[in-house]
């Protein structure tokens, strides 16, 4: 339960983690956070918004970036610092996504990592670019 | 179900959000989103690391942001494009936190608003700083 | 976080809540509260039962009937006093509720409200009427 | 998986079901019904209500009735027609709930039961008090 020191990290060094997004997901999300927005829990609003259909919330798409770096990269003990999210498409219930989070830079003297992540769907499609900034486990 | 255009909405103008984070709240998260990281459902980890406690995922915390701009500021039919956060403090099982959202800048033209997010918690500690940027509802 | 007094609220006046009903919705609400019935989680007995499917509690739906009354009216410090409710048509798995919930009588001197509460289907089909009684903030 | 018909049932028959109400059932129950009133999940909010506490909803507290009645009394195949309840008492987190739901009226031409239903917590105090109006499965 230690994840790696940035003395063990390597720029360019990757890991993913991948899951179908469930209505389940999205609804429990929506009640954790209070977003009930019509747009994920309403169909008869959905279908006629822009999106033609329920979409999942873009904090939840994102949040599958944490589990990566909190899991594998750089794993338990990391701290995270900041997060930067584009949110590009959106998601619909039963889509796959799949997050890489690549080392960008080490930033040895400070302890500090700086890792790019990108979130895709079941077809390539970006879904979401963004950066983060972690402190790894001495 | 129709949230702000940008011609309703006013620099400075605000919305806030405020909801005590309970175990439960986590542990549904660390499902949602397979960050299962020890910090967060690991107590007996956890009591040893920096932190003497499971604490809640900085993204819980930031995705209650979302719940701000979805269903209020700008409110439904709101397009979310960025959003950025610094975790400046540890969240523990129990604390309230208060989102508080401020329009920051309005730009017309592109049908674009900058908003100021903050969290705090009960002792008025920061825990999250942040900005995102939206499309409000036409 | 302070809802309407009985002074700012006026007969006629209503408040609206719709949202989808997931099959993830019925299976919490029957794990909480320990309506197991195999109406609503067996899908093999319902398709043999009168409603041809699995559909969801009628509480579950009634109980949408709250958030309108404590999220806006009369909104937060409104104190829940009576609710009847005549359960009128099954509810399935995807179909959206709306709830409207409107002002019936304000008994200014004793500081109550009774507020009608109607419940219907995407197809406009009555799910549940009902009255509530509520004391609304002072 | 058949409840008993109206021929075997009797007046005066009970039944009854018993909960220890956690933080967890009251999360849950404000995420599926959207009702986040303040006073459900703000714990510094309700330090300073009349009632000291984040309390349970009501309508969570009155949903515990259906289990009693579609799983026991009557049981499956009982179709729900009406249910009247009257909120005497709040309800904390941890608080230990029994309802007991008894036969009052047999209409036996029409299929009809009316049930009396009781819910008091571990002190013995009435928390609920109603009346539903079943038909029991023929």
């Amino acid at each position: 339960m230690k994840g790696l020191t940035i003395q063990e990290m390597t720029v360019g060094q990757s890991a993913s983690f991948a899951k179908t997004i469930s209505e389940a997901d999205v609804y429990q999300f929506a009640g954790i956070t209070g977003d009930l927005n019509p747009a994920h829990i309403n169909e008869e609003y959905a279908k006629n918004s822009m999106f033609k259909g329920r979409i999942a919330h873009g904090m939840l798409c994102g949040s599958l970036i944490s589990a990566v770096l909190g899991m594998q990269l750089p794993g338990p003990g990391t701290i995270y610092m900041k997060q930067d999210l584009k949110f590009l498409a959106p998601v619909y219930f039963g889509d796959t996504l799949t997050v890489v989070c690549t080392v960008k830079e080490l930033i040895t003297e400070k302890n500090r990592a700086v890792i790019e992540c990108k979130v895709t769907n079941q077809d390539g499609k970006d879904i979401i670019a963004g950066e983060a900034l972690v402190m790894p486990p001495k």
